[in-house]
């Protein structure tokens, strides 16, 4: 029986190397999903790699993607579904050692490996359309017009089930050689995070519109 | 002749929609390259496509990939290289629309598409390797011990040059139809920025040893 804490591991997200820095638990994976604005998608078009950026939402065991970005992608996975990698990655730090050698980053990475396919359903879709806009700003749909007919025709949403999933990360100070530790470089972690700026009103806002409390509230990480 | 300014457009890298944000513009990809931390490389293994975070470095019109988390692609990069798209993307803002379907974002997106080669000159090794460490923390390499034949010999570089490229990118206000202007909710954009925190020093470091000016003074974008 599939444990309910983890993802069991496959000869894909088995790692050749660095084995310590993965793992499958399932809230981790869940975490840093949910805080990752952008994934990146890959497939492969005419036997050749490709990789964009999209919008996602993880509704439980689901991922959604939104269509906008892949059109060549959307139109492959129209017949069976289309292969994809899916990769959120969240730099946390530079890891600056003694040694050129043991420089590295600290960081959370999902990797999510299966097939996608096209959400067909028309209950699904709209509901999927609206954890998107959920997944990049909590809230946000509530405050917004919703899809009409036209918009959701135009609109395609692949739908990817976490199964074939592990998560890899690194965390803490430089793991430099012990032979280097008397050395005179500065050693260390340079934290890095995001953060937002002040909210631009649309030119065209109708007046006296304040910027709402899910806007002035988002924050990440 | 090819322009000195712009990358030739090819079949990969000509848009199939959403053309206006799509140019070729040599210096809009360097500085979007430059500015990047990371990139996302995808790879094809065995049919199915993989994408993982990386490193990377940009010489004049060559990529380097640094190798430590790609090993499976390493390996298949052996004999005459592997194909690769190397996507770049930095997310610059949420841009909330009146419509949920006119929700974007602000980013810029570099996509490299070519084959990759692993570099196994030495010299072009070490300068490689020697450019990697600054493309993180821009002078850095004069900080560290450098890598000893050993370490030279475990990490591995990849090497693409700069010539199937193309630049995409979305700046501004929300797009909202004409009809949704007069409506009552708040739509703008909500700009992001990756900051850093203060610098951790190694537990183990030299009494003594300050935050030197390179660290101090990091910034992107």
């Amino acid at each position: 029986m599939p444990s309910t804490t983890t993802y069991a591991p496959s000869a894909r997200t088995t790692p050749t190397r660095l084995r310590e820095r993965v793992s499958y638990d399932r809230d981790a994976v869940h975490a840093a999903l949910d805080e990752a604005v952008l994934c990146h998608v890959a497939f492969v078009v005419d036997g050749a790699p490709v990789v964009l950026p999209q919008l996602h939402a993880r509704v439980g065991e689901t991922l959604y993607l939104h269509g906008s970005t892949g059109a060549r992608a959307m139109r492959q996975a129209q017949t069976d579904g289309i292969d994809v990698c899916v990769t959120v990655t969240h730099l946390d730090g530079l890891v600056l050692a003694r040694s050129a050698f043991h420089h590295s980053a600290n960081y959370r990475c999902v990797v999510v490996h299966g097939r996608a396919h096209l959400v067909t359903d028309p209950a699904e879709k709209d509901e999927a359309l609206r954890h998107l806009v959920d997944a990049v700003v909590p809230g946000r749909s509530d405050h917004v017009r919703g899809p009409s007919r036209r918009e959701l025709a135009a609109t395609a949403v692949l739908r990817l089930d976490l199964v074939d999933v592990s998560y890899k990360h690194r965390e803490g100070p430089p793991g430099d050689d012990e032979d280097d530790l008397g050395s005179p470089w500065w050693a260390g972690v340079l934290p890095l995070r995001t953060v937002t700026g002040e909210p631009v009103p649309a030119p065209d806002l109708v007046p006296g519109v304040e910027v709402p409390e899910h806007v002035r509230g988002w924050a990440r990480g």
